[in-house]
């Protein structure tokens, strides 16, 4: 009985998660994947970004990255997983003062494994686009933007909207 | 052994729920109280709104909505649930083009129950200012809104950002 009630539970987590790009080709240096069911997470924030990004961006934390959020707790604990989603901002043709998302860009994962990625401050990072990671190039410069900015909330820019 | 699995399943969904405004007083007209758990809904999509109201939102959807969404039911069955969450559209302090949540502002909450609100497309609706509800006034203006602008979509603005 435990072990179908387990299943039972699995089955639940999972059997919405089965679109997307989940599980494909690692990102460069990190090797970071598109996390099963990151679709699901719980919202963290959303944000926007101006200029030829033009985005509406929903950012999304796994249960551990919630619980760590809500109790302060910083450093993030190994297994904290962040996904940035962003789409394009277009106008709303339904209400003219809103913008909505258009089409998909960008998502971007931040993964926390303190040992595996020890050099870039616990956080492996991946942006992928259409289900690919983007080059190696690009994935050169994500840590060193995070230190530079945010390292004093161990390298995270989003903070929860309650 | 039913009823444990029954109350264990209970517990892990209402477990992380016991913050904000849920199940306080009602809106007028519609009666609609912020519901239990809303804000571990999905995403539906973020959206931004300009003016002056100036604010970032992120649109969720309670299971029996995101299952409509996806499905691309319509209209919404009975037990469908919308909580769009607002919050003051501030400048990062770290990131220069970007916009990020400040303080929070309004909760709305749309339910559908084709019965109990029959006379307003079949939705409730809730506007929740430090989880009190607006007044009556402004509940009056809801379903006439939704209806001019989104009636060929179940009387819903919010569409799914994949």
């Amino acid at each position: 009985m435990k072990k179908r009630f387990v299943f039972v539970l699995l089955a639940a987590y999972v059997a919405p998660c089965a679109q997307g790009y989940a599980d494909g080709e690692g990102s460069p240096i990190f090797g970071v994947t598109i996390p099963e069911g990151y679709r699901q997470w719980e919202l963290i924030a959303p944000s926007q970004e101006e200029g030829s990004f033009n985005e509406l961006r929903g950012i999304l934390g796994n249960a551990t990255s919630v619980k760590a959020y809500r109790n302060g707790t910083l450093p993030f604990p190994d297994g904290a997983m962040l996904a940035k989603l962003a789409w394009k901002r277009v106008p709303s043709p339904e209400f003219g003062s809103a913008s909505v998302p258009g089409h998909a860009t960008t998502v971007q994962i931040m993964i926390k494994d303190s040992k595996k990625y020890a050099s870039t401050g616990g956080w492996g990072f991946g942006r992928f686009l259409d289900g690919k990671p983007v080059d190696e190039a690009q994935h050169e410069t994500c840590f060193g933007c995070h230190q530079a900015n945010v390292n004093q909330h161990d390298y995270v820019f989003t903070r929860f909207a309650p």
